[in-house]
C-alpha cells in the first residue's frame, strides 16, 4: 500500500481541502492519505473554531484515512518548525509523498528557489540581520532579504503563505533525508487571505469564519456553498453543545485573567515571552476590553500578529521556556492517531512495526513530559466552553479512543 | 484626641457591628474609632460578597472614623497572623485600646487563660503534636490540647470562633508590647454559625449572606431586618452593577483554569500548596463542576474547609511560598487608608508625625513587593464582575483616593 501525506488545520474543512485531498490522492496515485492535523491550536496562534474530534470527523468524511495530531508545541510554531514536525510524523509512519497546496503550483520553483537561496546564503542572511535590526519582523525581513537577491530564473513568490509553507515542506523532506516525494497541486478559488464568500464554490477557511462569525449569532446557513453538508453539519452540532464556536473572545476573560494575576517575574519563564514583553503584556492587558483591542495596543512593527498571537497562546497554556525549548529539540515523541478509516486502519497493520516513533491510540499510553502539557493544553481549550460542560469534555479528551470511519458504508463505527 | 481600635471584616456591615462600634466608643471612651479592615479576601479564604469600597462607606456611615487596609496576606490567614498585623496597624497609628467582640464578654477570662497556656506550655506542645500526628487539623488539634490541660478555674471556651480571635488579640498586644487596653464586649443576638435570620435584630454576617445568597436571584430585602439602611443600599448598588455578589462560584471558572493550566511542579511553588496536594488538586478539579463539589471532594480529616479556602485563594492569586513567608515575617509595611471621616482625619493630623510606618492614601505612593502583590490581587477580584466593567473596576482600585465622609452632615465629600 502507499501511502501520501498531507499537513492540515482544517479550520474548518471546506470544498478546497476536499479538492486538495481528491489530487493528493489522484497525482501520487496512493491507496491512503495519511493527515497530520493541529489539534485544538492553530499555527496562527489561535484556538480552532471547533475542536479537533470534529474536525478529524470531517476529514475523514473528506477522503482522510488516518489522521494524526501534530502536538501542541508543533503546531503552535513558525512555518519551518511547524514544516519539520509534520515531515517527521509522515516519515514515522512511512509516507512515500507528501503534497500540498500552493499559490504556485509549480514543484520545480520551490527546489529552485530552495538552491538558489542555498547559494546566496551569506548575501541572504547579511541582508536579513540588516532588516531585522531595522525593526522589521521575522517574516518582513525574510521576505525583504530574498527580494533583495538575485534570481537566475523565475521564482516563487515568497509574500504568499502556502507558497512558504511549502517551501519549508519541502526543505524538511531534504533535510530529514526522507525517501518521500513532493507534489504540490495549485490553489484554485480564492486566496488565502480573501474574506468574501459569494458564489465561489471554493472559499478560503479565513473567509469562511469571518462569514461565520460575522453576525452576533454565528449562523451556518451562510457558509454552505463553501463548505461539503458534514462540515455544515459538523459546525451545527457544535454549536448546538457549545453555545459559540470557539475564538480568541471565548478565552479572553482566562487570558486576561492570566495576566493580570501573575506576575512580571514569572510571565518572564514563559516561551516566546522575550525583551521585556512581559511589563508591556502586564500593562496593556489592564485597558484591554477584548481580544482585539488587546493585541491592536499590544502590536509593534518589531512583531507580528502572529507571533503575539502565539505567545498569548503559550501564556494561556503555561509553557515555560525550557521545556519548550528541549521539545521542540527533540521533535514529536510520539504518533496520536486521532481517527482512522477501514483503509487507515489497514495502512495501520502494515506499517506498525516499521514505525520510528510510537503510535498512541490514547493519550494514557505512554509517559512522556509532552503528554502532560497535551492535556493541559486540551483542558485549557475547553474554558472557552459553557462551564456545565467542562468536566465532560475534559474526560472524553483523556478516553475517546480514534474515530473509525467505514469509507464503504459512509458510517461511522 | 483618643482612639480604639476595631478588626473587622464587615461582610456585610450588619446591626452587630453597629452595636459593637458604639459600644467601643462609649467602653473605652474615645473620639476615634479606627477600623482595620480586610480588603476584598477574607480571613476564611473567600472573596467579600462586596467589595472593599463598598463596605468601607457603610463603615464610615456606621460610626468608624478610620478604614485602614489589612493587606491581603494577612487578612488571609490563620488568626494569630490575622491578629498580629491588625494589632501592628493599630499600633503605627497609636491606638490606644482595641475591642473586640467575644462570646465571652469577660476581658478578665481572656488574661487568665493565656497565662494559664503560658504556664502549661511544655503539656500542651505535647498533646498538640500528638493529636496533630493523629491527622487532626491544626484548630482541632488545639482545642483537644487545651482541652487535655487542668485548669485552675473557669477558662475561655475556646470552641467558639470570637473567642479565639479575641485571645489573639490579647496575645498580640501583649506580645508587641503595644500600650494599648484591650476591651471585649459580648456578641449579642444570634451566634456565629447560626445561618437563619427570623425576627432578629441582629444575626450574624454568614446568615446574612447564607439568606442573600439563597434564591437563584439574590434579594436584599431578605435580610433588611438584619443591616442598618445604607448596608441594603451598598447591597443594592453592587447588585445593580455586577449581576451578583461575589463568591467563589463567581471565580470559580478561574480557579479551575489555573489548576488545569499550570503543572503540577508550578503549583507546588505557591503558598500553602504542601504534602503533595498538587497531584490532589490537579486531579481533583478534573471532575469538579462547582466550588462546592471541588472542596467536597478535596477535603480531609486533615485539612479544615478553611485552610484549603485560604490555599485556593493563594492559588487564584498565584502567591509564591518565599514572597508570602519573607512578606508575612515583615509584618505591614504601610498603612493604606480606604476612607476617613472628618474626626478620623482629625486624629490621622495629630498622629501622622509619629506613625511609624508610612500612611499610604493611593497605592502609588510607595514602590514595595506588597503592592504589586495588592494590586494583582485586586485585580483577581474583579475577574468575578461583568467582562465590560473589569477595566474600570482596576483603573479605580489604582486611582481611588480615600473615601471622606463628613459625620454632622452624614454626607461623603
Amino acid at each position: 500500500m502507499k501511502a501520501c501525506g498531507i499537513i492540515v488545520e482544517y479550520n474548518p474543512f471546506h470544498n478546497g481541502h476536499s479538492y486538495h485531498l481528491q489530487q493528493s490522492k489522484k497525482q501520487t496515485q496512493s491507496d491512503c492519505i495519511i493527515a497530520v492535523m493541529s489539534g485544538n491550536f492553530l499555527q496562527r496562534g489561535e484556538p480552532a473554531i471547533i475542536s479537533k474530534w470534529e474536525r478529524a470527523k470531517t476529514a475523514l468524511m473528506g477522503g482522510a484515512d488516518l489522521i494524526i495530531e501534530l502536538p501542541y508545541l508543533f503546531a503552535v510554531s513558525p512555518a519551518p518548525v511547524f514544516a519539520k514536525a509534520g515531515v517527521r510524523l509522515l516519515q514515522a509512519l512511512r509516507a512515500e509523498a507528501l503534497c500540498f497546496g500552493s499559490e504556485s503550483g509549480n514543484i520545480d520553483l520551490f527546489y529552485h528557489t530552495i538552491s538558489q537561496l542555498e547559494k546566496q546564503k551569506v548575501l541572504y542572511d547579511e541582508a536579513f540581520q540588516s532588516y531585522s535590526k531595522q525593526g522589521y519582523s521575522f517574516p518582513k525581513a525574510s521576505s525583504l532579504a530574498a527580494g533583495s537577491l538575485s534570481w537566475e530564473s523565475e521564482a516563487l513568490d515568497l509574500s504568499l503563505p502556502n507558497n512558504i509553507l511549502g517551501m519549508e515542506y519541502v526543505r524538511a523532506m531534504a533535510d530529514s533525508h526522507a525517501p518521500m516525494e513532493a507534489h504540490t497541486i495549485k490553489r484554485i478559488g480564492a486566496s488565502f487571505h480573501e474574506e468574501r464568500i459569494d458564489a465561489h464554490q471554493i472559499a478560503s477557511a479565513t473567509s469562511i469564519r469571518k462569514t461565520l462569525n460575522s453576525s452576533r449569532k454565528p449562523s451556518v446557513s451562510s457558509i454552505e456553498g463553501a463548505v461539503p453538508s458534514y462540515t455544515s453539519e459538523a459546525l451545527s452540532h457544535y454549536m448546538e453543545e457549545n453555545g459559540q464556536f470557539t475564538t480568541w473572545d471565548s478565552l479572553f476573560p482566562l487570558l486576561r485573567y492570566k495576566l493580570l494575576a501573575t506576575p512580571a517575574v514569572e510571565l518572564r519563564k514563559l516561551y516566546e515571552v522575550e525583551e521585556g514583553l512581559e511589563y508591556r503584556l502586564k500593562e496593556t492587558i489592564r485597558h484591554a476590553d477584548s481580544f482585539h483591542t488587546f493585541m491592536t495596543a499590544l502590536k509593534t512593527k518589531r512583531y507580528t500578529w502572529t507571533r503575539l498571537q502565539r505567545m498569548c497562546l503559550h501564556i494561556l497554556n503555561h509553557i515555560s521556556r525550557p521545556d519548550a525549548e528541549a521539545a521542540l529539540k527533540e521533535g514529536p515523541p510520539y504518533v496520536r492517531i486521532l481517527g482512522m478509516s477501514d483503509v487507515g486502519q489497514r495502512y495501520l497493520n502494515t506499517v506498525k512495526k516499521q514505525a520510528d516513533l510510537p503510535v498512541l491510540t490514547t493519550l494514557s499510553r505512554l509517559q512522556n513530559p509532552l503528554i502532560e502539557l497535551e492535556q493541559r493544553v486540551s483542558a485549557v481549550y475547553f474554558g472557552g466552553y459553557p462551564q456545565e460542560i467542562i468536566t465532560k469534555k475534559i474526560k472524553e479528551e483523556y478516553s475517546t479512543p480514534p474515530l473509525r470511519f467505514q469509507r464503504s458504508k459512509g458510517q461511522f463505527i
